[in-house]
């Protein structure tokens, strides 16, 4: 339930207030050089303050590898890692514990497990995701090797909210509201036939990974939903011989993907983030037992989580990758 | 790699020209009912030749149930069916093999595997989709006994193609040009705590199952993409305690799903498809060998498939919450 | 719960007296040569009626070959195969539709599922096996290619009862009474390293696959139990560099296997059958009241399975050796 | 690869002689009392310095629970836990950086990955049986509270050298010798109808997971090999209705299991363990070129492993079990 992938997965565990987060990368191939220096940086970037509309909290996340790298290289065993919580204030989330927010997991996962850790939203908490991100810096690195590189960028398409002026960012945090918006992430360099055609169209494998992260609303990769307001004649993808020999599309409507098989164009995607769900402001709920109550403002959110979010994204995107690469070997004798 | 589920498992196989298409239903719970004349009919939806702008094929899909069920129950054995293929002319498919239709899984499939069945597209064909429909006929009856209802329907928002007058569908038919469009599912009665908080949330497994339908290039849930352009005061789901007791939320931006577990509301998902890939007019591509070449229509094809994907979609969301519905039970001891 | 592997997987189904015993074999690499009559040969080996003590049903067992292989090749997509069941009567088991046979899955089964097929046992009749040696036939061809051969043998260590004289086995089969045995399985031309260290070691796969064959109890390889009885310096299974330039080892009390990968040596194990559990005598058990009856002996059945048992082992080997060979493929980058 | 179950899942990581060993126990329901004191004195029983013939280390293997559990209860959120490594010293172990020691994995590990963590034998030490064991433990607590248990003891059977007066087993270690022995395992109270018919067979499941343990050469249950050398008369375990109404069987040579599903008896079995492959005496091998070396003894070694082994043959066990209840509760809608 907590595992991604096939050959290469990822388990990851931890609560928001509990000790510590961690992951088990397993799956690895034997041999790849990496650089926990670069590792830690990659997953810096996951860290808040350090955009306006970002929450003032100093994560720090100094991830501690445990286990199958030795002497930079990558043994073949399970990667282990943990990154310690260090900044939970407990106190904050005692109202919690006895409503339910809106939008957030508090109900269903009461509902669910009948049980449930309320500091900081427990394993609901956007936190989990250090954990992505710490194996997905390892796998980006291996995928560099291989000259595949993956981007996530905040997108302004579709007048989307989160590429706001910073006047219009202040005036919603100042509101106690909060924004949502678009993150398009971009493959380059996937070799051709990278996918399972059934059940795991590389297209669908990539969903999955983007609609684990939390809060996002929508997937769509090449046209996407555009392509529901066209005609065929206007997405078709022409073959042509490069100078190269190679065999590439004209155009890449179809986003890099061809019956779920990676076709060696750029594997195009965007993922649409809903609106950060805790706002600085009273929010009327209900308590355990029903009873309409208000609910203040407590912890510490960000108004914008985009920026956050696009190492996680990318991170989601290099465990697909590289479980599908490895999954390739084995498609000839 | 042609299986989806975890508890409740789909494993399908066959190619469009071969001599049949199949499946194997794994892990339904033993005992439940199932009428087999109601699934033909089920089956039956998905057929050819019932609206404009679909072929004039027909393929009779005639299910063959081989295991699994006895005496009108299961047995909580696997579910073995086939459909024979009966109507298939592969020397219309000579010239496919030569070179590569673009759009399609020619190309990929080629590169992934080193050899393609080029008999109507083999196993890259929409006729797989039969054994889904099959399997989601039979996880459609054990559902309505839990008073859970799927119900897909072309979706004439965001302006899509496929809603259009049969005079436009003329015209489209006419030019050999073909169409796609955005499909809503609305799934009801699903009960409060289902799917896995982390990497399988309810809505990613439903993401990844849509996904896997070939042609989609696009799911959202609730508000979808729309969320990306609003406010988080605009999308709050507040939470109310109802007459009969239960707690429900006012509106429903989040689409029956919180923390990626389900909430008791109506799950609401769209889903866009791309125009079908084969034109029915000349197509410029390039053979094997990478020389250009001009592919002409050949077999027959719909304008417009999303009348045929309606049963399809509602199929893959059966399998989904089914699957959802039974792991939920081992949450507690 | 009916599939095996992990790349390469089969999926079976089909009760004993329904239309037909069937399975998919997915995950086979692209490309390979197979050949149909060859493969009907293999699962020819599997019937009745080859030698003293076994039963005189003719069941044919025509291998229908419905999706993956064309023009003799596979396609990398899933093996889809069925075997009609033809020599059905159900009139001869309606006895034990009410009462619980010892030693068989008829207690048990009701007990987990509420409901059971009666006819032949239903899915825990022994005819499931025809599905894996189906796979196995096809799994073992592909497997010659690598140069690589198994081959199961009615084994007469430690006093089995199975290598008895014909004499002994008139006297058995008179009585009405049944025997087990040992089946010994070697492979050979295993390359060195396949097989995961921890959970996945390849004799723990090994095991659970042959575990798995109806009426084994117990499996071990290389010196087995007896490794329990002797010294570390008895069974130091010392290495050398051979004349080839390879490295070896001198004994192989290891039996091919060190730390759970294989080290290039020959594969030895020996599985453990339990005597045929139905008696062709009376046997006194209880209805599904609880009240005492005798069964009278119905159905045909052979009083000794072994023979038929080996190409069922050997098709398990078959499937765990070519699964793990394509696991070892993703070892590296 | 490193992760065992199907529902509840274990995955460990860890070098003997990196920073820490760990695991995650995914799929745990919620709500269950742990007491974290109990978990720590179980897994006590794992360390050395307890019997004669076990090595002098201390390893103390604090247990540290670093998720999933709260406030003395289970979350339903993966249970994640490290045990640090104290007491390495990896300097003893340079010679075998270059040589590889018989019975061990250092050849196949290095032919497999290309690459090998000598210290302590890395991966490929019994250390990580540690994770399996702080898993087991908490895993036995909740099975004590279904009125399951398990229970593990070194068998006098087959004249297993494991059960050795103290007199011979110092001549043993005096002589730098090692023994193997014979674990027999009894779980009591398990409900009738867990397991999976087909390859999932309860004995499969359970042969798999003992046959991980680092050592093991052989399983069987119930009456094991020797069903192998009696007639079908003499293994009937003859059915009864019982005072309590409950339907059990008179004699248990099928161990508990019949079917591959448990019928309610006590599921026995026995596990075979090699004698321990580190001698602590010369012992002639080869060196990465190949060229004949001397190995000295190093490090500290067990002369028997047995005592040590229960408490991982019960976790073992433990996790098969529990595993299989919770499948169980799948079967019906």
């Amino acid at each position: 339930m907590n595992t991604i992938g096939k050959i290469l997965t990822l388990t990851t565990f931890g609560e928001s207030h509990g000790p510590a987060m961690g992951g088990v990368l397993d799956g690895m191939p034997a041999g790849v050089t990496i650089d926990l220096d670069e590792l830690q940086r990659f997953v810096d970037r996951r860290r808040t303050g350090q955009t306006a509309g970002s929450s003032t909290r100093d994560e720090k996340d100094r991830v501690e590898v445990l286990s199958g790298i030795w002497q930079g290289k990558t043994l073949g065993s399970p990667i282990g890692f943990i990154v310690r919580n260090t900044d939970a204030r407990s106190a904050d989330y005692e109202e919690i514990a006895r409503c339910y927010r809106p939008n957030h997991a508090d109900y269903t996962w009461e509902a669910k497990y009948g049980i449930r850790d309320p500091r900081g939203g427990g394993r609901a908490s956007a936190r989990e995701t250090v954990a992505r991100v710490v194996a997905g810096g390892i796998v980006l690195q291996a995928l560099s090797k291989l000259g595949i590189t993956v981007e996530a960028a905040v997108c302004p398409c579709r007048d989307a909210k989160s590429c706001v002026s910073p006047e219009e960012m202040e005036r919603v945090v100042a509101e106690g509201d909060t924004l949502g918006g678009i993150v398009e992430c971009v493959i380059k360099g996937v070799p051709v036939g990278l996918g399972e055609p059934l059940f795991g169209k590389l297209h669908a494998q990539l969903a999955a990974a983007m609609m684990s992260i939390p809060s996002v609303h929508g997937f769509e990769y090449g046209d996407g939903f555009d392509m529901a307001t066209k005609r065929g004649r206007e997405v078709l993808d022409v073959f042509e011989k490069r100078e190269d020999g190679t065999i590439g599309t004209v155009t890449n409507h179809s986003g890099g993907i061809q019956g779920g098989i990676s076709n060696g164009e750029d594997i195009v995607m965007r993922i649409a983030f809903k609106p950060v769900p805790t706002l600085m402001r009273p929010v009327p709920t209900i308590d355990r037992e029903g009873n309409p109550v208000t609910l203040h403002p407590c912890g510490r959110h960000d108004a914008c989580v985009l920026h956050r979010a696009l190492p996680i994204v990318e991170s989601m995107a290099a465990l697909v990758i590289l479980d599908n690469y490895l999954i390739k070997k084995t498609n000839e004798l």
